[in-house]
């Protein structure tokens, strides 16, 4: 039997790390650690600074590299669903090569690993390979991160709120029924597809991470700053991640108290 | 000038504080824990707990009582309201009594203080009395300890979902537009409230504590069981905090892969 620890490590700012996941990070005989095909080297040094600083014993720190999404797939979810193939093969071989038939391995898992990862799906798959014990520890996500930023709750009092793609913005719009929307996965900016009128948008780059940048206030005059920030930003550093709240009016002026 | 520092620590396993939270609570000259009016003595006894392994100086740390909500007002947001300013004056008193016109304050938050807590609300009221500097230090939420637990992705691959209430489950039914739905602050088991068929649960009481119970399965067949097994365990520790996630099935069989 092997345990896989599917191990959160919030985002980017080391001391994210739970007293719980740095111990079970020195429990495992074997730490992989995706190195090259996500060209963002920033990850890569964070995960490898994790280790080096919570690392006390012999655990073994083993990199391997990670496959790249196939563009020429042209629907989302088989062009997804083909990754995750491709990368569990990879972590059953790694596995293999550097565990043998038991043992305790670990992955680090970028936020936490419920929240818009792949990793329990690729387990899920490896499961089917090699007898697995899947064991998920928590980690601090980029939603609190955002809002620990902003120093601002996620949520109105008592109210609703719901947790999108970029995509699924484009898409499908505003959702009905809530008034806080939270965005991830947003590559193209997909606030500027909505009505702008009434809405207050928090963004972070890099939220939790040294070069975190942190900008609020009305959509219709924050949209163009932000996008000039994002782009600078990315130009200098050569990837960016970031997430962004906005919350809407609403009718009852209570509410945002 | 006083900093004050909200500190996430997680929802009641001590090795969930993370090692930034650990070092700020160090670094604070004065910890201020709410004891009683929180009918729930475990709770106490977690942030005793941490403070006890993570302190190693000579932070002060005092318990303060907490008022209880006056269930004679009748309207939910008006109560909370009046209930939010009681606690911001006990703040207010309990920082003058025991820190003095500046230093760093540290306030324990159950979980993260962006997730339907009340305390940056309450930070807000007191920073309008005193001169104040709020810091959030994001911690690990129940969301989180749900999703561990079980093991599952919140999200559908790509799909948004809403995070909401009991009150407003019951109030606005399933809201449209998500397949996937969790629920908080819910202490009527108001999933009884939604038609059943098609719809999967996942159930955790004390997610994240020592005596965590989890429960899954179609809706129909698991309601019954965790309806018995919440009145059991609420019996036997005299409190329960619990949360789920719902998820229905959709038309598209593969967005759940």
């Amino acid at each position: 039997m092997i345990d896989l620890m599917l191990i959160g490590i919030g985002t980017g700012n080391p001391e994210h790390v739970t007293l719980q996941a740095a111990r079970l990070l020195n429990d495992a005989d074997l730490i992989l650690i995706p190195d090259k095909g996500e060209d963002k080297s920033d990850l890569a040094r964070v995960r490898r600074q994790i280790c080096d600083t919570v690392l006390t014993g012999g655990t073994r720190v083993v990199s391997f590299d990670l496959p790249t999404r196939d563009e020429a797939t042209p629907d989302y979810h088989a062009r997804v669903v083909d990754w995750h193939d491709a990368i569990a093969a990879i972590w059953v071989r790694e596995i293999r090569e550097n565990l043998g038939p038991q043992g305790k391995v670990a992955f680090l898992v970028w936020g936490d690993p419920s929240l818009y990862d792949s990793t329990l799906r690729i387990a899920d798959r490896v499961a089917k390979i090699l007898p697995l014990r899947v064991r998920v520890v928590p980690g601090i996500t980029s939603l609190q991160a955002l809002t620990a930023a902003h120093r601002i709750p996620i949520n109105d009092l008592g109210a609703p709120f719901t947790v999108t793609t970029g995509r699924q913005l484009r898409d499908a719009g505003w959702p009905d029924g809530v008034d806080t929307l939270a965005v991830m996965l947003d590559g193209q900016c997909s606030f500027q597809s909505i009505p702008p009128k009434g809405v207050h948008i928090w963004w972070s780059g890099y939220a939790g991470m040294v070069q975190e940048i942190n900008l609020s206030g009305p959509l219709a005059e924050t949209a163009p700053q932000i996008m000039a920030a994002r782009a600078e930003a990315r130009a200098q550093h050569g990837w960016i991640m970031d997430i962004y709240l906005m919350r809407r009016q609403t009718p009852r002026g209570d509410t945002d108290e």
